[in-house]
């Protein structure tokens, strides 16, 4: 059983269904998101992604007109508490974001702990429940092993998908990567890629190696071709 | 009224009381920690600055031997709800963290709200007195007179320091900046520099400048000379 492919974009403006038009840096202002949620609306973006301090800001901005919003926890170290990620997700859904992006405890995955990675994926999974979960794994921090490894905690723990990179580290979404998650992911599972991502050319690509969704700060210079 | 100064190292050896050991990397595994650990209390840091994840294993480590452990909040976006980072820093002090540096929500004074920026200081001081919070101000992504205002924001809300910098954004303590939070905050208030600090000498003008404590990852290399 293999998860249903879905129609790649034939041109530059057909990307926005993928994508979440992101903003997480830190000095990110009220004005910045209210660029971003208009751009959203304009180009027909999917969601908006955003730190939790801009939540209710972008849910009211953008309530009943299509894209939705996307908040994260514990980003983007991954190196907090399994409570507090619970409580940050919990809390994001609570002031309107729809799905949550979590980064996995990467240090215990390092540290052998894989028990640790799965009961903090799930603590997240259980806080939003219905909501869907991605587990952002950052696999440039990672080895072809540790991305498998992590990719089948994060399913077991009821992730709804994995995701490449916060955008923070040293690398973000490859397609090889992408295609590595996708072969080692069960049909449950989709892949969200991103980091780095700039050009329709990189979209397709993505998408074409088994990507859902792409993250992307970049999206109205992605869709203007 | 001055704020008491400390005498300053004579020697890079003597630097060691002045440096926070610190290990915020999200890859750091247990090993590193305890690695961290050993050489805090062969080099004799004040204090070791850690994720929350792995705070119970450094204090566990570090127990009535001197260094002592601060952990983060809000860590390195300073992004999240007020609430949220209040949890987290009253988690890391029951796992055994004595000081809390938490991020100022830099976004909602990029917005104009320095009361949002107030209260979510004031939340974290409350959350762990009459443990030492640190507002890290990140000022690489102020003005000067951001920077002024939110040092007198910090102090006002009752934080014991302010520290220049988280390390994971574009630039860490310069001197000038230093100088300049010295010059703005009362007697009360301490300055922490951090982020980019790799010798003795950059440590000795620091000081000078008016920090009392130093956080950074090359504290070995430093305090051999």
């Amino acid at each position: 059983m293999t998860r249903p492919r879905l129609d790649l974009p034939s041109t530059p403006a057909q990307a926005a269904a993928f994508i979440e038009h992101t903003l997480l840096r830190p000095e990110a202002s009220a004005a910045d998101v209210e660029r971003l949620c208009q751009e959203a609306l304009r180009f027909g973006f999917r969601a908006v992604c955003l730190n939790p301090w801009h939540v209710s800001r972008a849910a009211a901005l953008l309530a009943g007109q299509g894209p939705f919003v996307v908040s994260v926890a514990g980003f983007p170290l991954g190196a907090g508490l399994s409570r507090v990620k619970a409580l940050e997700a919990a809390e994001a859904v609570r002031q309107g974001a729809f799905e949550v992006d979590m980064v996995m405890n990467i240090g215990a995955l390092k540290s052998g702990d894989a028990a640790a990675v799965a009961r903090d994926i799930e603590a997240v999974v259980r806080a939003v429940a219905p909501c869907p979960v991605k587990v952002i794994l950052e696999t440039c921090l990672l080895d072809d092993r540790e991305k498998v490894l992590a990719c089948g905690l994060a399913e077991q723990a009821g992730a709804a998908f994995v995701k490449t990179s916060t955008g923070f580290a040293r690398a973000g979404a490859s397609v090889a990567d992408v295609a590595l998650l996708r072969a080692a992911a069960g049909p449950k599972v989709g892949i969200k890629a991103s980091g780095g991502i700039r050009t329709f050319e990189q979209v397709l690509a993505l998408l074409r190696a088994g990507a859902e969704r792409i993250g992307a700060s970049a999206g109205p210079a992605i869709v203007r071709g």
